[in-house]
């Protein structure tokens, strides 16, 4: 069976055209987090720098892949993302890296029985989006699993 | 001279790569606003709706834009997001369409007046994400221009 990161991977490219376009890279998963990356060349803006709507893109992707592979098991559950916050501090002039760390085991075991009770849970996750050791953006972002029978 | 929505559109298309991929189109610019859309095939998601990534772009592009024909003249000024928030309320299922009003006169008076003293200036603006008449997301952002000598 292929790894975790090459899982998400593919599912992320063979679902979403642009995640092809940008080019992204699941780099790590485990019990730090979950780490992307995407190529400059693909993702840049007219100050050749990083273009804000990869870096958010990116970000969002970089949660929404962690949940993914906290509830691949459960075929029948849906995610998406119902708010986000993106707070941009410093350009980007090099390979785009996201990285979201796991949430707190209490909060993680919280989500996973509200969902399995209701059928449905949200949960508030952030990320950096890192150049070296310096963050460059604070993403956080609210999202919500539900089972088909509570769509 | 080409209009003002065709030298956005050169512009957004020449500088950044993904707003080539995601086939963005700048439909109209008039006194009630700016408005982008992009086509749904091209911004598609694993559950064949807009991609949250390209919906929270074209809403950032639309008040970027916007901004961006405001403060055209100025060819030493630069404009930057420094904050977002993206409320997601409604899945897209055809055409994106993001709508960026104008902002109101004594917010733009004081936002002009400030970066031709100050050689920096702030303006919050907001951005609506569209399907027939529905909302289907709500962006807010913080913009920043700055002159050369004052970066």
């Amino acid at each position: 069976m292929p790894s975790a990161t090459a899982r998400l991977q593919t599912y992320l490219h063979e679902s979403i055209p642009l995640v092809r376009h940008m080019q992204i890279v699941v780099d790590t998963y485990d019990e730090h987090g979950l780490s992307l990356s995407a190529p400059l060349a693909a993702n840049i803006n007219h100050k050749s720098t990083a273009f804000g709507g990869s870096l958010a893109a990116l970000a969002t992707l970089s949660c929404w892949g962690l949940l993914w592979l906290l509830l691949e098991p459960q075929a029948d559950t849906h995610l998406v993302v119902r708010e986000s916050h993106m707070h941009y501090l410093h350009p980007v002039t090099d390979t785009l890296v996201a990285v979201c760390p796991q949430p707190a085991d209490t909060a993680r075991q919280r989500f996973l029985d509200t969902l399995r009770r209701r059928g449905k849970a949200r949960l508030e996750l952030e990320a950096h989006i890192l150049q070296q050791q310096t963050v460059c953006a604070k993403f956080s972002g609210q999202f919500v699993a539900y089972r088909d029978a509570a769509d």
